[in-house]
């Protein structure tokens, strides 16, 4: 494209008007090209327009088009396990050698002969034992260290790729599109805020300060004439169900107008969104895939979808069928 | 100014080239034109020209040009009490009809009595009984709604101003300068978070998600069907001396390359800030102009500046006298 092309975007489609010294030329992209031309798609489509049109009755002003996506199983996938416990399973084991004890220690010792199993036996204990072990202890900075090292090379187990490019990529676009129309666009986890932004800007292109999530407490230290923070093994905050609400009103100080989850662990979040005044858009990604993806929805140990899928119809929420509605799951390698 | 005008921004001059029938005409217009030309002032347009300078070794790219600045003292007054005290006590005696017992429970009968000194004879704690009576118990948006009837009518008593039209002239250019620079503009406040995202937007162009402040806990019902946020009558987080760091890790997560307060509630903001890599900005607002607005720092009840003066030298911080380096302290009316 020449440099003194211009970029229009418009409801649906993107064009691209070239000025050249030839006839002039015109292209047209879809923003959301991974989207099957179903009502999911109309529905996201027809309420950008709505909410841009300027003099529309609709219209809401660039400062209040704030989008908010819940991540696990929403913008990337969530199993066989969340890729946060997978992290701190890879965790574990690279700690494991400045811990001899946990040889004979649970939930370590079950973890180190690979039974994760017989490790979870201990129940929420175990896992926050697990988790804080992993998670604190080290500064910010070193942790974002960890992090980035563990994203740039950790692998799922099923498909062999990166975590972070088991990424949906109808989401990526629908975060590119939101954004194209003026949308500001903030994660909301309840996966570590921590964990998630040393990553997001470069995935996402979400920054940090727009990464809302889990947290553990931090102290301010002064260590040798240097200042740190450090993160202690103590919950601040968890970022799901009631508090999803709580958490937006936190970080991001305004009702958002669009919300997307996939699990009643968002459906907080949705209904705070959709019960504000003028248009509004609810939607929830339904893992309905099993050859591409995963299916699974009531009852599953991650993720479970039951409220949502009872109540989006009267709610007016969007949802998604990804093995209908998606044309692409994750993006190409 | 045409509509097909170009802006160009530089260092410390802003450059308004119109493109017009006539001969091409140059206006050269100072975005701080209330800064006198004092060391301050060549320190700020330094320090941006050396992080934008495009191929310089001290390049900063635009996602982290992050620029954080405390509310109270810097950006607007805070004398004679901190304006949302002053809030709180206007709230009082709003509220007092309804609270016939206030007549003799202290401190609320001293202050009724317009006794604010023997109302704060009971020390912190009676000043926490005054913040969570007057802050809590109602929702987010009833209390926003509150805030802002409050901002649009009450006034300063010495100056006879809207509290929000004692902002400082030289910090409010000096946003924009920033922002004109590809900097983003947090404030990051002791003062409630809520108390000033209301007002912060219009007053200093600082959306209510880049603004950091003290908070109390917050929860989610669904009453009579209609979800709120209810304020709670408990401390969430103290956004003040070790806990600005904190909070500028919770809300921005990462590190400010520039950050702006006046008293020792900021010394480890300035510190985390300045301590980072490459180029950075740590200013001091020192209150110095006893005629066109207040002078104090050491031993002052409100505002005390003492470890900051004493190390803002061998720390390499600017001080700004407010007396010799501003040519205008407030906006005119």
């Amino acid at each position: 494209m020449k440099s003194n092309s211009v970029q229009v975007l418009t409801g649906g489609v993107l064009l691209l008007l070239a000025s050249c010294q030839r006839a002039p030329t015109l292209a047209v992209v879809d923003p959301l090209a991974s989207w099957n031309e179903t009502t999911a798609k109309t529905a996201i489509v027809q309420f950008v327009a709505r909410v841009t049109a300027e003099g529309g009755s609709e219209f809401v002003p660039v400062a209040e088009r704030v989008a908010v996506f819940d991540n696990d199983g929403t913008l990337w996938a969530e199993h066989p396990v969340y890729f946060q416990f997978a992290f701190a399973l890879d965790r574990v084991k690279v700690m494991a050698p400045d811990h001899p004890e946990w040889t004979t220690k649970e939930p370590f010792a079950s973890l180190l002969k690979g039974d994760i199993g017989a490790a979870l036996a201990g129940g929420e204990k175990a896992i926050v034992e697990i988790m804080m072990t992993t998670h604190a202890g080290m500064t910010s900075e070193e942790f974002e260290q960890i992090v980035k090292d563990w994203a740039a090379t950790a692998r799922h187990p099923k498909t062999g790729r990166l975590y972070t490019e088991m990424v949906y990529q109808p989401m990526f676009e629908l975060l590119g599109y939101l954004r194209a129309n003026g949308f500001k666009t903030f994660i909301v986890s309840g996966g570590g805020i921590e964990f998630m932004r040393p990553w997001t800007e470069q995935v996402y292109g979400v920054p940090p300060e727009q990464v809302v999530g889990s947290s553990v407490k931090t102290t301010y230290e002064v260590r040798d004439g240097k200042p740190v923070l450090v993160r202690l093994p103590e919950v601040n905050f968890i970022d799901d169900k009631d508090g999803k609400p709580v958490g937006i009103q936190m970080h991001i100080g305004r009702r958002p107008i669009a919300a997307f989850g996939n699990s009643d662990g968002d459906f907080q979040m949705l209904e705070w969104t959709t019960s504000g005044p003028g248009a509004r858009l609810g939607l929830l990604v339904h893992h309905t895939d099993s050859e591409r993806e995963w299916a699974y929805d009531r009852g599953s140990p991650i993720g479970a979808l039951e409220r949502g899928l009872d109540e989006a119809a009267q709610r007016g929420w969007v949802v998604v069928d990804m093995k209908q509605d998606w044309s692409t799951i994750f993006p190409a390698q």
